[in-house]
């Protein structure tokens, strides 16, 4: 296996089979989010992991923009209480978001699909899961990920471009457009 | 090549050879990177590649949180004008978060050694990057990534704790405390 395929493999999934995720799975999932880099190792995230179908049911029909079958969805969260102090401390949402890809990638290489859904920091969605699954105003949920074993078929992909990447100083004088996409090539 | 061992494998690394890293290294490390998932799909990132080591020596000079010795820095910014708008806006942080993960992951798969040092959103620091950078107002240096071949030996390791674990619901009683640490235990 080339860790680049891997990476370049993983794509959002949407449409999941509905096979549960075993229990050794679901663990390797949280070892490799426990194993990304933290700000000053202050290690801030905790995980609810979701695999009750009446839950599940509840996130989907009160979240719209949460709204896949999946057979698991794992809710990262940052806790304000373990969180870098200072003017660093959101750098919890860049810790949790090192640990949510690593899920990411783990799970491609152990045959899983996946799919990040954005939850913080639109405030009407942090309630809304903050509601459904009891979570304290001290715990902030980043995200839902669903994971399944996937029932659509995606193409490696890279969105590389070297419109985007610069050599040891910044040109200002290169400009972008939120309509000029990098190309979605093959890899 | 078990995708958990790649994972588990990435440590910081903070002590590296002179010898340079290849082009063809730097562009695997950007198509890693470029793979990520953004929100809306919006791809907000831009990256500057620092290999020339007059930056590189600046860099370590000024920054003391940055004093590292490394033969390449990939500096991840997001760019203002291309990130997702409204309630949302801070999306960025998550999509180069995991933009940057994907490099670390990379990198370690690579046989490269690599340390995350973060800018954002600490001004002072980022007031700084952006001088020595040339970066104007509207990109935001998000990191500062050493990579190199590796000068020191680190073991794999999760910080896997079922302590921050939870299934189904929050659990309010559950107490944590920032110096309660996940062991640091071997994978």
């Amino acid at each position: 296996m080339d860790i680049l395929d891997v990476i370049c493999k993983r794509r959002s999934t949407r449409r999941f089979t509905p096979d549960p995720i075993s229990d050794e799975l679901i663990q390797k999932l949280l070892i490799a989010a426990t194993s990304a880099p933290t700000a000053a190792n202050c290690q801030p995230w905790e995980f609810i992991v979701v695999n009750d179908s009446e839950v599940l049911n509840t996130i989907r029909e009160e979240m719209v923009f949460a709204r896949y079958s999946a057979p698991l969805a794992i809710v990262v969260c940052g806790n304000m209480k373990l969180a870098f102090k200072g003017s660093g401390k959101e750098m919890w949402v860049q810790d949790c978001s090192a640990a949510t890809e690593n899920m990411l990638i783990a799970a491609t290489g152990l045959g899983l699909g996946s799919v990040w859904i954005g939850v913080y920091p639109i405030e009407h969605n942090v309630n809304s899961v903050r509601k459904i699954l009891d979570i304290p105003d001290y715990i902030v949920p980043l995200n839902i990920i669903y994971f399944g074993y996937s029932d659509e078929v995606k193409e490696s992909r890279s969105r590389y471009n070297e419109k985007r990447v610069y050599f040891n100083t910044y040109d200002r004088d290169r400009k972008h457009r939120s309509k000029d996409k990098p190309k979605i090539g093959h890899y």
